[in-house]
C-alpha cells in the first residue's frame, strides 16, 4: 500500500509542531487513513540546527524550498513559512509542479485565496487551509462540510488571541490597556510591535478568509472595516458591566438584504452570551444560519501544537483524496455568486452606541452633549456616571438608542470642538444578536 | 454535468426538514457543488398526505421504501425513519444495492454502527450520519476531518435537549421536575413517556457513537453506565450554586491508563465553564485532544431544520465523492485498535462527591453519616445547610472529598438503613475538569 509523501516547508513554531504530531501519532494517523503518511523533505534556512523528530526516519533536509517543490516524491507540500512574498512563491510553484498544498499562511489566504484557489483547480490539485484561521477550531472543517447545507446570514468571530488576553486581563484586574499588553510582550504573548493585534489587522485577515467560506464572495481585507483596542480603558469595563455587558474585539460578517456588512472592532456584548466566556487567549466562531441557527465553536486560537493539529488533519484529508483519485473542485472563495457582492459601508449599520466621555467638569455639559445628539436625530438612551474623586478628569457614559454608525460618527465629529473634552468621544456599537 | 440523485425514506421532523432546505437552497448546493442534487423519490408510509415541495419539480412517490432503494437512478438513500427494525432493513438493502447511505438514525449507529459501516465498506459505497447526533452541531466533520489529527483523551457532552431545558428551567425558575416536565410536554418539548430523555438513553446512544468516532472503539450502549435526572430537585441547584457550581447530564468519555471510562449522569460542574451556559434545548460537545487541548461546539440538538442541515450537509458530501470516484474507506469506528479496548467500571472512577439528604431533623445525624463515610476512609469536605422551617423533611449537603465511586456506593448503601433518613442519599460527582 503506497504511503502519501510529505515535504514541510517552515520549521518555526506551526512547522515544529506538526512535525512533532506527525512522529508522535505516525501509528494513529496510519489507522485512520488505512495507508502511511511519510516525511520525506523539510526545508528551514536553519535546517541544519532544527531538530527533526528522530521517528520520522530519514528525511532530505534542505535549506532550498525549490528542492522540496521539485521533489519527485513528493505529494503534498506544507507551507508554513507565512507572510505574502516567498510563500507565494512556494505555493504557486508547488502548485505548477502537480503537488498539493497544505497552508497556515492567512495573511495570503486573505489576500490572494481567491486566485490561488483557480490556480490549484487548473491544475486539478488540493488545497488545504485549516490553520490559516483560529488555529485550534476546525472552522473550517466546519464550514466546508459540516453545515455546509445551511445558508449562512451571519459569522461572529473572536478571531485574535492576543487582543482577547489583553481584553480579559484588563476586565479581570482593573489594569490598564497599556499595562497588560506591557506584561503579555514580556511574556512573550504579544509582538515587540503589537499593531497587527491590538489595532486588528490579523483579526481582520481572518475574517476575510471565514466570510470568503460562508458567503462565497472574493472578499479582501480592506474590504473590511477595522478599529483597534487602543482606547479601551478599565472605566469602560466597569460601565460595560453596569450595563450588563462587556467589550471584545469583535469580527462580523452579516448579510443585510443590502449585502454584507464586515467590521473587526471593539463592541460592547452582554455577559451573559456564551461569547462573553471566551477568556484569555482562546478563540471563537458563532456562525448563524437561516435553517440550523446559532451553532458556536471554541479552541485555542495559535500555538505550536493546536496549530499543528490543523496541519495535520489538512495533511490527513488532503491524503486521502490523493489516494482516491482527484475529485472535480469548486473553490471555496468566491465560486460564481448567487447574487451581486455588494459590501455595504459599515456607517449604515444601525446599533445602539456605547459613548463614553473625559470631560473637566462644569455645568452645561450633558446639555451640549445633548443637543449634538438631537440635532443628528439620535435618541438619549441613559446617562450613566460612575462616582469619580476628581472633577478635573470625569470619565461618564451615554447610551443611545440604535441608529446609523454614519450619524454617530457624524455627531462624534460635532463633539471634538466642545473644550470640556479632554479627548474625542468613544463610541462603540452594542451588539444585539451576541 | 450529471446530476447526482437522492431517494429519501421517512417524511417526518427530519425529512420534512430535509426536503425544504433542499427544495429552497438548490441553487446554493449547485454553486457549491458544481453540480446538481435531485431528490427523484420519496417514501413515507402516508406518503399521499405529504407536501411535497414544489420546487423539486417531479418526484416519484411510494408508501413502499423497497421501491426507493432498488431505483436504478437513486445514487443515494437518506434514512430518515429512525428506530433499529425497518431502518436495519432499508439500510442494509440500499447497501446491498450500492446506493450510497445517509441517515440520522442514532438509535442503529449506536447498536450496530459498526457491523453497517463494515458492510458499506466491503460494498464500495459511502455512509454518512452527522444527523444522528446533536443535530445541529457538526460535530462528525470535526472528528472526521476537523481534528482528525489529534490524539484525543476526553469526549464530554450535553447531548439531550429535553433534559437539560428541564434542568436548566428548575434552575432559573426554582420549578420542581415534575411540574417543569409537565409543562415540558404540554409544549411538545418532551414525550408522553420521557424516559428515553429524562433517564438518559437517548444520550448515551449518542455517546456511544461520538466515543466510537473519537477513539475507534467498537463500543455499544451497554457498556455506558447511565444514570437520569429524575432525582435532582430545586434545592439541589442551590447547594450547587453556593458550591459555585451547577447540574447538567453530563455525557463522558474519558481515556484512562487503563481503559475508556464511559458515563451519562447529572454531575456538578462549575458555573464558569462555558459548558454551564449551555441553556434550554441546545447540544454541546467538549474535547480533549493531547495537541489541539480544548475544543467546543454547541448547537440546536434536534429540530426539523437543524437536523435537516446535518442531513443535506452529508447528501452533499457523499453527492461529491460519488462524482470523484470512490474513495478507499475506513471504518470510523472500531478501526483495527492502538490497543486492547478495556471498558473501564464508572466504580473505579475517583471524584469529589455531592451527598445531598433529607433527614428528620435530631441530635447525632451528621456523627452517624460521618462515621460511616469515616469506615469507608473518605474524607469530608464540608457540611452545608440551607436554613429551613421544618424539621421533618430537612435537606442537607455533605461533599467529600475525591474518592472511587465505588466506595461513594458501598457508602450510601450502608446508609440507607438509617431510620432518619427520608429518602436514599443522593450522591453526584463533582467534574472537575469541566
Amino acid at each position: 500500500m503506497r504511503q502519501v509523501n510529505i515535504g514541510i516547508i517552515g520549521l518555526g513554531n506551526v512547522g515544529s509542531g506538526t512535525l512533532e504530531i506527525l512522529a508522535e501519532t505516525a501509528d494513529q494517523i496510519a489507522l485512520k487513513l488505512g495507508f502511511e503518511l511519510k516525511v520525506t523533505a523539510v526545508c528551514s534556512r536553519r535546517v541544519a540546527s532544527k531538530p527533526i523528530p528522530a521517528a520520522l526516519g530519514p528525511v532530505m533536509k534542505t535549506p532550498d524550498w525549490r528542492e522540496v517543490v521539485c521533489h519527485p516524491e513528493v505529494d503534498i507540500v506544507a507551507e508554513l513559512v507565512g507572510g505574502t512574498t516567498v510563500a507565494a512563491d512556494i505555493i504557486n510553484a508547488a502548485i505548477d509542479n502537480h503537488k498539493s498544498v497544505v497552508t497556515a499562511n492567512k495573511e495570503l489566504m486573505a489576500e490572494c485565496g481567491s486566485e490561488i484557489w483557480e490556480r490549484a483547480i487548473r491544475q486539478g490539485i488540493n488545497l488545504a487551509m485549516e490553520a490559516s484561521v483560529a488555529g485550534g477550531i476546525p472552522i473550517h472543517a466546519v464550514l466546508r462540510e459540516g453545515i455546509s447545507g445551511d445558508r449562512l446570514v451571519a459569522i461572529y468571530g473572536i478571531l485574535n488571541g492576543t487582543s482577547n488576553y489583553i481584553l480579559t486581563e484588563m476586565e479581570r484586574r482593573g489594569d490598564s490597556f497599556e499595562t497588560v499588553l506591557r506584561e503579555a510582550q514580556e511574556l512573550g504573548y504579544a509582538e515587540a510591535d503589537p499593531s497587527a493585534d491590538v489595532d486588528g489587522y490579523d483579526a481582520r485577515s481572518k475574517l476575510a478568509i471565514l466570510a470568503a467560506l460562508a458567503f462565497g464572495e472574493r472578499i479582501t481585507p480592506s474590504d473590511i472595516f477595522v478599529d483597534g483596542i487602543r482606547r479601551i480603558t478599565p472605566i469602560d469595563f466597569q460601565y460595560a458591566h453596569r450595563l450588563g455587558h462587556t467589550i471584545r474585539l469583535i469580527c462580523a460578517a452579516r448579510q443585510t438584504p443590502k449585502g454584507l456588512i464586515l467590521s473587526v472592532r471593539p463592541a460592547l456584548i452582554r455577559r451573559s452570551t456564551i461569547l462573553a466566556g471566551v477568556l484569555g487567549a482562546y478563540n471563537a466562531v458563532w456562525a448563524k444560519g437561516v435553517y440550523g441557527e446559532d451553532t458556536f465553536y471554541y479552541g485555542r486560537g495559535a500555538g505550536s501544537r493546536p496549530t499543528g493539529v490543523a496541519v495535520v488533519s489538512d495533511l490527513m484529508r488532503v491524503a486521502r483524496e490523493i489516494r482516491s483519485g482527484s475529485p472535480e473542485r469548486v473553490s471555496p472563495f468566491a465560486h460564481e455568486r448567487l447574487g451581486e457582492y455588494t459590501p455595504i459601508p459599515v456607517t449604515e449599520q444601525k446599533r445602539a452606541y456605547y459613548l463614553r466621555f473625559r470631560v473637566v467638569d462644569r455645568p452645561g455639559i450633558i446639555a451640549a452633549l445633548a443637543g449634538i445628539l438631537a440635532e443628528k436625530r439620535i435618541s438619549l438612551e441613559a446617562v450613566l456616571q460612575e462616582p469619580c474623586e476628581t472633577k478635573h478628569d470625569l470619565p461618564f457614559v451615554i447610551t443611545v438608542e440604535p441608529t446609523s454608525e454614519g450619524a454617530i460618527r457624524e455627531a462624534v465629529e460635532r463633539m471634538a470642538s466642545l473644550d470640556f473634552l479632554l479627548e474625542p468621544p468613544l463610541a462603540l456599537p452594542m451588539e444585539p444578536s451576541l
